[in-house]
């Protein structure tokens, strides 16, 4: 049996790294948002967004006003619960009363559901981007219920609505939920053109002050970083991830590196290129063959 | 409180947004197939495949054909009711009937359980190949219950044979589950030989028309893929992906794109090599040293 | 209808591949550990290592002592149950008996509990780590709850912790749950230091023999793996992955590979780097502009 | 361990078993509607008759025709479907088709949601009836939201009128959910008035052929029953339960039995009073004190 | 299909009657507690009672203080939610403040707790009772584990406790929940003595204003309960159910009625008694033979 | 918040109660059964006992042997892992080792199965004696899927055969678990003819050492018990519940107490009879109308 005087010494240890880093007892009546109605909410707007796909509602409308009418109440009523306890969490060294977060939670629930029909109508776009970018697609429809890129997009369009209207927590839980599904991690702060189309998605990562236009096309595995630091937070705030023009085109697992890097229109990355400097318009960039050392007759248990 | 006006303008916009793209609503009788179901049937399919290994069921075997028999009439009653759903969804603009759709659903259903054993071979030959392929793996066991490329090999090896007999979406919904779980995306439509060996997974991308040979080892982070295009539709069934031939090991992050592109037998491609040309029977292809470029006590900061 | 005969040949077929290779109906008595509650373990000490944040249950704390007693003694209870199935299973060509298999468990739990308290700190320093290393962080938080690379290494911690104990198959376990969830593959045999920090962290990999110091910053895509064998299990417990000292970086999609390669302290590893050879201490490696082959004004369909 | 022989016993016996009484396999296309969604669809009707009291989703009505015409339709389909069901299953030995069903179907559930509104006006006055029949009753809110014998009898109002529909099965699996969790057992063949009120419940049974008025009470082990037959299929359709006028009481544990019986208007019949004949109007009936034996000083271990 | 004219008429008629008898949609803050909340507090306590019984925690006591203190933390969380929600409902009326209902829910809980212990004492004696009560029991055990009576008799001393502390609701939705689970409704307002064994207990009704002594044992269906009335509101707080003393029994379906009629101590009342005034103490009350008419050889058909 | 202080002493007053009466702590292997468990048991033999009825596997029978033999299968397995629980548990004072437990754990469990293909052809002619007893029922189907005294019935007659076969707490949990959802609580000991039908039955009780005939029928509210007893444990083991013999037929609410009592042969006993003494063969016995008081013209608020 476990004895104990062990359990006792454990108790007192951990107890006392308690005190340490983060305060994890001290506020009562704060809480972080509660992750599990968020994904609620992201499955809920997926569904008023693509009636048919993923419910079987939507397959008895009579009325459909009354499926998105009901529905969007419901959705709002979930939101403001958790934008209510992610501006009570964060606000944990200011002064604001209830008072003050109740309003500002409805303000920022009236707009983000007044936005959903422009979102609806950006991911219609990206939804063609995708069909006419992957010969593989047989459908919209296959797109629309199987394709992790597309689906982070949509978690993207979403989240970027709340991180725009300063909501605390929930953008990034958002998008780290698609991440988790995904492999996709695209930061909620992340500014995203029209006809935007992550082929197979795995490994892609865009940060939080990227700026991208239209008609642009990401394979799996490819970053647009920042450089790295070891003093953070000094740098918040400042634009430290490229600048991606219309058109542009990036194969996988190609990393694109800084604030100032921008890859101009219509310019081609090859697969696995370490780009930290700018890329002129209708460049063509690639690790090119020459560059590749080839060696016959190796003995096939020698590894390279 | 949220106001009635700016719900109704938000359901008036959305509900327009529905008439366009994909028709959401027209097809009543019509619905996507279920993916809750079809991932239930492979675990029931990987239950009966690894007896033991993900039920507690098998634990009381006196008599394994009981056992067998009675999954796998659940497995063929759970797969005819997803098959029959995809077919009628996929039929939207043809002439098919209800009788078509059930003796096409029946065939298909058919073949699929009279070629698990054949798959279940392929599958123990595929677990040889991750056994004497990582020095890590204590037991076959372990490869069978933890790896997930193993995994990923598996839904495809379920995959591919639907594939072949023609099912819509459920293929694809399979693939994209192990993509989910194992970061793995092989599409259902390629071809892989016996002894295929992903090892650690995440980031690989086998497309549609890939042929693979036998013996085969592939690393994490490893594409094989088209070259991009805007204009996808067209090169619907065409030769987009490349050819790997038997004993070829490929090495993290490099990506081989482009239907005519073949990688010779006992080939070894290097780590982020980007290969868009053949490699020749037992070439060795690396990024090497020499292309590398080292800078020495710069400042820690600075990034590259 | 599914006929009668088709069904007893598939039977036949499966049953008789059961006598191949894994022996999945022979030990009545033994059994996988759980998988299930091997999860519900760690998230259980996700619980008790950051309280407040994945539980309600925290929030009601009259008396902190009452909370971690009561959850370590259940936790103890779930994963002394583990351990035993664990053990059992693999003493499979052993003499082992229940006796001894009980004792064993006793001793590794009490070791395991034990040490929580040292893996808490060094916790709080990879946070630390987290915190100063990325802009995007708004808070400590923010890290705890959503970062998918200090989640995979939270389960590594723990992992290692059962690793080092001999346990088998659960460790392996854990960090694939964790690798499924973050895209982070970290063995649990590997040895990391202190104030260890993984950005992005999808595609990430680990191995079993790697060494890390202190104060080393991963991005997504790097792999820290072994040359490839066809043998692998002749290689088991040699050392086949590098050494990572102090205040090295390594960007994305990065491979270093090899088991006496050695990267010097306070060293830069440009993305996607295939190294197999040592890199001096200071060192900042990359694939450099020269190497990158720039051609303007292709036809933007031709892809590279 | 269980012998293989043992086990083909018992599996052939109880094959033969199969073949007598019950058709169990007979008819592949047809199964019993389902009493999980009979279920859930008397707790959906239950929540739109009594918004805010058994759902949240109530809480956050802006506009509640969303609310109710949503929840409508999804109800709606949900019923069609056991309808459906039900139908197909009960014609066994007719000539339907699918065709028929259908039609027949969508008629049952267009007359069941017309008369919902006025089976909620109903259930408002037997609110009444509830509250002015019990001093215990704190509140109507307290009687809808716990009182068994309200619950039945919302249970019988919403099965009686598919009763009167001739929709089979459903009835009767509606007012036995309800009969197992308040005990009481109303057929949903009887007919009952306006403010109607069971007190406590359990042990009440009311038969199919029963009629009721208004404003009747009846207390807990109340039956309104047959006299028993042997061979019951003859008198299928025949009156054979009590009529029971406006204003009667029948207290705890009577019984009054047979379709001549009649209990006039304003009569009071008293607990454990078995009666298998009329009672006159405004007759008050009771197993009066003379008929009692009271014996005193008695040894205490004797019963009686 | 349903058609919307008739969806429309249906949405419209019960808005209506949204706003007679009961305001549904009126108090936007307002909610009726939880039932599963204190489902989930019913059975919480229970662990805490009865140890070892009821979950597998016990099991792993190193130190029961732990396992103690932290179910009681637990549970004083969730009790004082649900009391809070209950008096902000019930206070629809009147005055009351978040502060005041704050402190009112706080002193109620510290109350409630601190009277467990001598609960716990009180249960243990009627424990005591049915085993020397019933010589089907084989344990202790047994009748904690499965008797419903007992059960009916746990749950009431424990909503007897929040009665007397005048919560509002929360008594009679357990005393409900035992009653739906054990057929006995004691109303959580009865005063009930020590040594109290209900056996099988299906029927038994013990109104508000009971007053039962020490040693009182009560079959099946039994009813002490008050007369009939049709303005009850009026009598609400005027004994109305009788009075037992000590050491009575009282036989199956036999009904005491009447807040003035007392049943001595030691008396025995027999099966399917019905008693409207007091019985002396030492009586033995039945319907005897005499009165019971006797007929041989009738026909089996005619019933009686 | 709830003080320190205060939670303190409850939980030390607590912790002295468990001293007391019952040894919650101290026998650290032993465990009750789990009711989970033994409710599966019972819905998994309703399974194959009445194949379609209550599964969706059912359905999909190519070949009826598997559904059977390996459903059988796996309630042997959960059964033996019950009774051993059962038999460890009760074993508490005896020396009772593993071993024997196990070898009498397989010989009840092959016991109980050899008999389950009878207790099918009894419970088919329960079946048949239910539809010729009932009016109201529309065929057998209807008896099977809703009639709680079948149901009853059918629990009785598994939990007998493992009362029989002398296995600890399980058939009382099994009756006790039909008790709470039919209202009929049957006690395992009991001993039940062929053709017995229970309607209705809401709180009919039979006791452990009742002897009933062939062709019973038995209404709600039936008690077929024992005289009170103080002091229980001493009538062990003695028949202390009546006899009743073939072709009865009791009336709702009515007593037969005592062990003595004999019910002869194609009696009939009215509603709410009290009967302590045995009935001739052929016998009618009811409260007549001579007893009972009319009283016209009362107080319609005067009671009775």
């Amino acid at each position: 049996m476990f004895s104990a005087e062990t359990l006792h010494n454990i108790v007192t240890e951990m107890t006392q790294n308690y005190q340490q880093g983060v305060n994890f007892f001290t506020q009562e009546k704060r809480q972080m948002p509660n992750r599990d109605s968020i994904i609620h909410i992201i499955m809920g707007i997926r569904q008023i967004m693509f009636p048919g796909f993923f419910d079987e509602e939507a397959l008895s409308q009579t009325v459909p006003d009354y499926f998105l009418g009901h529905n969007i109440m419901k959705l709002y009523h979930c939101l403001s619960e958790q934008v209510t306890a992610a501006l009570t969490q964060a606000c944990a060294h200011k002064t604001c009363t209830e008072e003050n977060i109740s309003q500002e939670t409805e303000k920022i629930c009236s707009c983000f559901f007044s936005a959903l029909p422009a979102i609806q109508t950006l991911l219609l776009k990206d939804l063609d981007a995708a069909f006419n970018g992957d010969p593989a697609a047989r459908s919209r429809e296959e797109i629309i219920f199987c394709y992790p890129g597309f689906f982070a997009t949509f978690v993207y369009r979403i989240a970027h609505e709340l991180y725009v209207l300063k909501v605390p927590y929930i953008p990034r839980i958002m998008t780290e939920y698609a991440h988790d599904h995904s492999g996709v991690d695209i930061n909620p702060g992340a500014t995203i053109g029209e006809y935007f189309f992550i082929d197979h998605g795995t490994g892609v990562v865009i940060g939080e002050t990227t700026i991208i236009g239209n008609n642009v096309k990401i394979y799996q595995g490819v970053t647009l970083g920042a450089l790295s630091t070891r003093s953070g937070q000094l740098l918040r705030n400042v634009k430290r991830h490229p600048t991606i023009e219309d058109n542009v085109t990036v194969y996988s697992n190609a990393s694109i590196l800084g604030g100032e890097t921008v890859i101009g229109k219509d310019a081609v990355i090859g697969g696995s290129c370490f780009i930290t400097e700018s890329v002129p318009p209708g460049a063509h960039v690639s690790i090119k063959a020459p560059q590749l050392s080839i060696t016959e007759d190796m003995d096939s248990e020698s590894p390279i």
